[in-house]
């Protein structure tokens, strides 16, 4: 454990609760992880030269709190209170901690080999030396309207049409989602309808403000049935959908569910939230049609990121936003954090208009189909769990575990081996679930974590049908480490 | 008129409709100002290769919905409802066009040639060179460690102590507004304080989700008898607070009225949230303590950016956050845009380390204090007004105006001649106010700027002073233009 942070002997606060507040916050964000060991009272004491008194007072104090446990001849450690979960528990996400050594199947975002960070630097230079700090004010609220140009003119190729003035620039996606639940708190009361499992960024965003109605989800789309059903017995005012390579099952509806939506929302008069980051990473030439596409009467916001098609450090996306809602998206943006960068905003706007992200795309889609094979062909493999859905496409794959395997269970254990998964829990809006799946994507591993991960995965699974009763313990981890 | 928007005649949208939701859209986000006269009918149709009918149908239906008025032999004009303020209206501080041709007193950015360019143009090249993709992969939520620990450093300088732990990154200090919004609704109520006249981005964050209550602020602070009173009779939960050089007035509190607010904040159990963007930037040796600075307590939540004391193009500020409150704030972040940009951050903390921030404060508090001392004397000189607080440093001078003068005219008036300021209104929690002062800020203009813009405001407030009646009329600006 690495102590990042600093003792000041001539602060008015006490040495012991000083060293006792920077380790409890190192647990509770995850910086410390979970049966990691402290280091010793004496090492502490010569590191910030302090008595090894005050640093027993810290450590007697944060057992008192439940933050470490000691075990008699080999010292303290941290209690998994905070990073693993119970069998019944539903994570919060940014709770997970991804250390560095991790096979990591929990993101999706692409490796970094793969950014194209030559040509951003290329360009950064070239705004440097052009505009200097012109690059660096405060910009228009709604977007560089250049930026907002070249995307109008680009979605067209989508079948996209719309304005540069319905477009409003955003830090990523999940800004988007902020900036609709900013609307939506001016409203008096709103009803939500999802697919379950869905995307978490959406329910914990929505979750807070909507009433959240679920809907499930089949093959090929949400059950157009049930929906109805909703529809007709609720005033709905949102739909939230991702209708090609959907988080977390990678699920692409049908062009007749993609219809039938868009009819519901004018017959219902709601508006649909179309979260759309993955629809060009298809592998098989099959159509990823936009309900944006087809929406001939605005009823849908548009949402677009370029974190998983260019790399996520730019943090930009845009959203199409629909007369009657546009206004207030802006107001929210400024309240939000008033402009995104100028600096970025004028280098995506070059790399858009120098037609670079075309070959990065296809760049990107080369590599992940790979990926996307060798996953596949491996999980194929192995026996205990099943596939539900084969998606052609994004960079997700969802897979049933064995009955009786809880995820959460199975996501402490993948962890305690060092390879990081997300469990289903995330993607469930109640806990009526049976919590029986995980979600893997390919997006940040290379091929030889893809196949040393899996095999990991795999032993694990035999493992599981070998001694069942032994892993359905929740207390399984503490057990191993002791 | 530019006219900056696409017709897309492939589109399945009625062509007079795109070129409506164009222009209308314009209109509102601040594009087209009101009065400026729009392109004749058939200018539009020659530049879109359209029919004149289509552009009559689309100048009708923004007659008809009050977006434009048509004066006879004239042509067509933008109606001010937008963007001209009546006398009784709270304008919406977004809503303000400052255009580029303008005087821009309104404006507390410094001058873009102001910004250390060079110095952040060689960092970034380090930074790609040495770091490539890596500094454009997601980014710790809370915030790079690096930069947190360079950040607690150099706090120490100003005495205040904190653990890196406590510190959370975030994107200007509109974010940390933001930020701290969320974490007040998932509160069942809450009640803050706050000075009358404040900055108006705290105002427009908070007043949708918690009962504001204003207290009266005086040349030392806010009266300390009256916000007791307040505490007696109300649980408050928060106090937002601008100790030095406080926008709008430039006020600064006495050392005795930053004590007592500390002890109040134990006395009656409530977080100060402080904004310290502009301590730094005193003129005349003055002492600007920030509240943090003798928070023994660990009652403030402390605000601070590098907006104004570097450039606000690197979107990066921090705040200081008890034990109690920083998990909640990391998840806030995360669901506001998941992390800030790892280059800036980067970027940033190579800059402090490396010592640059210290000499460009130095700069920028010398081409400061010149146009403060400009500013007031040529405001001085003018005998229409009074200046109720003489600022010892800081970006703003509060000027009052003569009596019978509403600030919104003022800026209407103002805003033809080409001069933006801001009016007291954007600052009031309520409407009970006599509406005659405005804000003056000399951050964004040159020298010669301040003494032609100066001599239009003396100007103006002459005539105001020779032909009352006239500028009563609301209608000011369209008599004016006729």
């Amino acid at each position: 454990m690495k102590l990042n942070f600093i003792i000041y002997k001539d602060s008015p606060h006490k040495i012991y609760l000083q060293l006792y507040d920077s380790i409890k916050n190192m647990i509770e964000t995850g910086e410390a992880l979970p049966n990691e060991k402290l280091p010793s009272i004496r090492q502490i004491a010569i590191k910030f030269d302090i008595n090894t008194l005050t640093v027993l007072k810290t450590y007697d104090l944060l057992e008192k709190n439940n933050y470490i446990y000691k075990l008699s001849g080999k010292g303290c450690f941290v209690k998994e209170k905070n990073k693993l979960i119970s069998s019944t528990q539903k994570p919060v996400i940014n709770n997970f901690a991804i250390m560095n050594k991790d096979i990591n199947f929990a993101s999706a975002t692409p490796d970094a080999d793969l950014y194209p960070v030559e040509i951003f630097q290329e360009i950064i230079n070239d705004i440097f030396n052009n505009y200097g700090g012109k690059a660096f004010n405060y910009f228009n609220t709604q977007g560089l309207l250049e930026l907002r140009e070249t995307i109008s003119e680009k979605l067209k190729n989508n079948y996209i049409y719309t304005s540069p003035n319905n477009i409003q620039i955003v830090a990523g996606s999940q800004q988007a989602l902020d900036l609709i639940k900013k609307i939506i708190l001016k409203r008096k009361t709103t009803t939500m309808v999802a697919a379950n499992p869905t995307y978490y960024g959406a329910i914990n965003t929505f979750s807070e403000i909507a009433k959240m109605i679920s809907v499930p989800l089949e093959k090929d789309g949400i059950n157009m049935e049930e929906l109805e059903k909703i529809l007709q017995k609720n005033k709905v005012d949102f739909i939230y959908t991702m209708v090609n390579f959907e988080s977390p099952t990678g699920i692409s509806w049908s062009m007749e569910k993609k219809k039938k939506i868009l009819e519901f929302s004018e017959k219902y008069n709601f508006t649909i939230i179309e979260d759309d980051c993955l629809s060009p990473l298809y592998y098989y030439n099959n159509i990823t049609t936009p309900l944006k596409a087809m929406d001939k009467k605005n009823k849908v916001i548009y949402i677009n990121s370029f974190s998983k098609l260019i790399m996520p450090g730019i943090r930009l996306g845009y959203m199409i936003v629909p007369n009657n809602l546009i206004s207030d998206i802006i107001a929210a943006k400024f309240s939000a954090d008033i402009s995104s960068s100028g600096l970025f905003q004028m280098a995506l706007h070059l790399f858009l208009k120098k037609g670079y992200l075309e070959p990065n795309i296809e760049k990107l889609k080369k590599a992940f189909k790979e990926k996307y094979e060798l996953t596949l062909s491996l999980l194929q493999e192995i026996k205990e769990i099943e596939l539900p859905y084969i998606p052609q496409g994004g960079l997700y794959i969802w897979i049933k575990l064995p009955k009786g395997l809880n995820s959460n269970i199975f996501y402490n254990i993948l962890k305690e081996r060092q390879v990081s998964i997300l469990p289903d829990s995330v993607f469930y809006m109640n806990d009526e679930q049976e919590n029986n799946h995980i979600r893997l994507s390919f997006a940040a591993v290379t091929k030889e974590e893809i196949t040393r991960g899996i095999e990991i995965i795999k032993k694990s699974l035999e493992e599981f049908s070998q001694k069942k009763d032994f892993l359905f313990k929740e207390d399984f981890i503490s057990i191993l480490i002791r």
